[in-house]
Formats: structure tokens, C-alpha cells, sequence
């Protein structure tokens, strides 16, 4: 099993990072898929948006058949979704995927490839009201959303919520309760300043107060 | 102002990508420190524990003086800490820092470098009791703990709140805040499966029952 991380220029680092993280625990420590691979266009390295500097293992070229792909945002989105390399490679390996998903503003380059057509989906707080307008989506403010076999997180840090929910699904709770503990994901729910309370803000975190 | 994060082979990917989009958004939308670098040893690209291939900006010696020095954890530290330039530049740089952090396993580098004498710190759950065997050092088993101007996180994903934390208290909550709107950190409770039941659970794990 082959799990793909799309990359391109100005990625939100922490978007595909934290995904990475879970989901190379799984692979490493717990049976989860073989091969976990970092694939940019012409397989080049590429800058993230705060700055860090990556290498890919594959170009769209070389990249193998993938059984699950993660898409992350990032301002990069904005540019990608025209870039019709890319759209044309997510297509054509989601067909075969049993699983795509995305984090952030990567909800906007699953939409541009036609894979939110009819679909329940969420993205970064900011873009909700850009993604609603968008045809065949239905937007929902949660953490994230599964409709059959797209994944949507919210924004940056969700992609991590994201991947353990994959897990579990795909290997059980108990797999993703180990995968948890090895990367001590207990995380603070304390909540600094006002910020949060942004008529803005998402609908699951209003829920929550 | 420059935050250094410090990298060698086999470190932990989310260790210190968590609090680079952490303090990466301080630095750019926040007025957070000006510069965030990636630092190893000769200026060479590291490749990660789960694979990840990350390049640097700076070797040892052209690195600029750090006003911030962030260590991370993983497999490489039980080499790392018997690397002589490595603990050297730790010390040199962490005298003119106005705070040091690490982050999970990161903290037996602090400790070979002897920035935990007398203090209170913390590490990954699965470590603890070797740091409590090493000199010096007060174990706490908190999510993140701070004495004085070193800050210690738990494993992992703990660094992202050990990041918010020190962005509070460098700029104040409201800064915070904004940064942690600005990653959408509002993460999930859930807690899978029965892993996290284990009696070497961290003890902030067990209280928050």
C-alpha cells in the first residue's frame, strides 16, 4: 500500500506535516501502509509557505499507483487550482485510490478535480463561505468530514484529527489509540486571548464552548 | 530576532514542524521574531525519522547568533547527545537565547548540554523514567513545563502547545490567539480505543480523565 502527500510551492507546512507524522507512525510501528511517499510535480524540492524546504521522493511521472492521497492547502492552493498537471494527476489517481483527502484549502483542489461532486465537506474557517459558493459542494463546519471516500479537514492543525480518524476506520480504534500514544497526541484545549470568539469562527468550535 | 530549530538525522518530523507553523505565523503575521531557521550540523539536508527529507538554512557555523533555540526529539538524539560539536553549539548558542525549548526526546540534549541542572522538565511519556535517572534534572510529567528560561515538552505533538505557550508569554494571550485561530488549533478530545490507559501514561494524561 502506497500513501502519497501532494506537494507544490507555499504548502501550509503543518497541513501535510501533521498527517505525515500519524500516518508514518502507522506505517512504521502498527502495519499500516508500506510506503509513505512526498510527490511534487516535477519531483522537486519545494518551499512551504512559512519558509521550510522539502525534498520529494517522486515527480507526477514516476509517482506509483497510490491507495490513499492526501492533498494539503496553503496559499499555494490559490495557484494550483488552475495548474491542470495537477488537477489531471489528482484525478487520475484518486480513480484508483481507496481514500483521498485533504486539509485546509486542499478541499479547493479536490473541488477544481471534480471529487467534492454531490459531497458533505469543510475546509479552512477563513474560505467556508468560498468553498460554499462553489457548485456541487455541501459545506459543513466540523473538525472534518467523511462522505464515502473524501476525507475534508478543517483548517492546518486538523489534518491531524483527520489522519487518526482515517486510521481508525481503516484499521480500527485500537490501532489509532496506539498510533495516539506514540505521537502522545493529548493535546491542550486551552483557548488563549478572544480570538476564538470571531463571529467568524468555525461552527464546530462555537459548538464546543 | 532569530528562532533556530535545530535538526539532525532521525529527528522527529511533527517535534519540530508543530512549532515551526506555530511561531512561523507569529513571525509572519504577527510580528513574531523576523527570522526562523532550520540549523544542522554541516548545512546538510536531514532525513527525518519517518522519512521525511527537510533542507537546511544554515550549518553550525554560519548560523547567526539565536535569540530563540527550539531542539526536537526522536531516535537521532540517543546519537546526538554524545556529539561533541552538536552539545557545543547548544551551549554556545544557549547562552545568548532568551529562551530555550525542546521537545520530546530533545530534552536529553538540553540535559547532555547542561541547561537542565537544577531544573524542572519533562520528555516523551516512554522516556521519563530515563531522565529522571540523569543528574540534575526535577521530572515533572506535564504536558510542557518551564523553569526560568527552559521550556520542556512532552512528546511529539506536545510542542505545538508548548509553542502557543511561549508566544503567550513572550507577546501576551491575545497574540496567542490570533495564532491559534490562525492554525485552526481547536483540537479534537476524542481519545481512541484503550492505549492511553496504560499505566506509563504521562500523569497530566491520567488527571484529565
Amino acid at each position: 500500500m502506497n500513501f502519497g502527500f501532494l506537494l507544490f510551492p507555499d504548502v501550509e507546512e503543518l497541513d501535510f506535516v501533521g498527517p505525515w507524522e500519524i500516518i508514518g507512525m502507522w506505517s512504521k510501528m502498527f502495519d499500516g501502509p508500506e510506503q509513505c511517499l512526498i510527490v511534487s510535480q516535477e519531483g522537486q524540492a519545494v518551499r512551504c509557505a512559512k519558509g521550510l524546504q522539502v525534498k520529494a521522493d517522486h515527480s507526477f511521472e514516476t509517482c506509483p499507483p497510490l491507495d490513499y492521497l492526501l492533498v494539503p492547502g496553503g496559499q499555494g492552493t490559490r495557484r494550483e487550482v488552475d495548474n491542470a498537471e495537477l488537477i489531471s494527476f489528482v484525478q487520475k489517481q484518486a480513480a484508483g485510490c481507496r481514500q483521498v483527502l485533504s486539509v485546509c484549502t486542499g478541499s479547493f483542489v479536490l473541488q477544481a478535480a471534480g471529487l467534492l461532486q454531490g459531497k458533505r465537506a469543510t475546509t479552512y474557517w477563513r474560505s467556508l463561505d468560498l468553498l460554499g459558493k462553489l457548485p456541487g459542494v455541501s459545506v459543513v463546519e466540523e473538525r472534518f468530514a467523511r462522505d464515502g471516500d473524501i476525507w475534508t479537514a478543517a483548517g492546518v492543525s486538523a489534518g491531524i484529527d483527520l489522519a487518526l480518524a482515517l486510521i481508525a476506520d481503516q484499521a480500527g480504534p485500537e490501532t489509532a489509540g496506539k498510533v495516539q500514544l506514540a505521537v502522545e497526541y493529548y493535546p491542550s484545549t486551552k483557548r488563549y486571548g478572544q480570538a476564538h470568539l470571531s463571529p467568524q469562527a468555525p461552527g464546530y468550535l462555537k459548538e464546543s464552548k
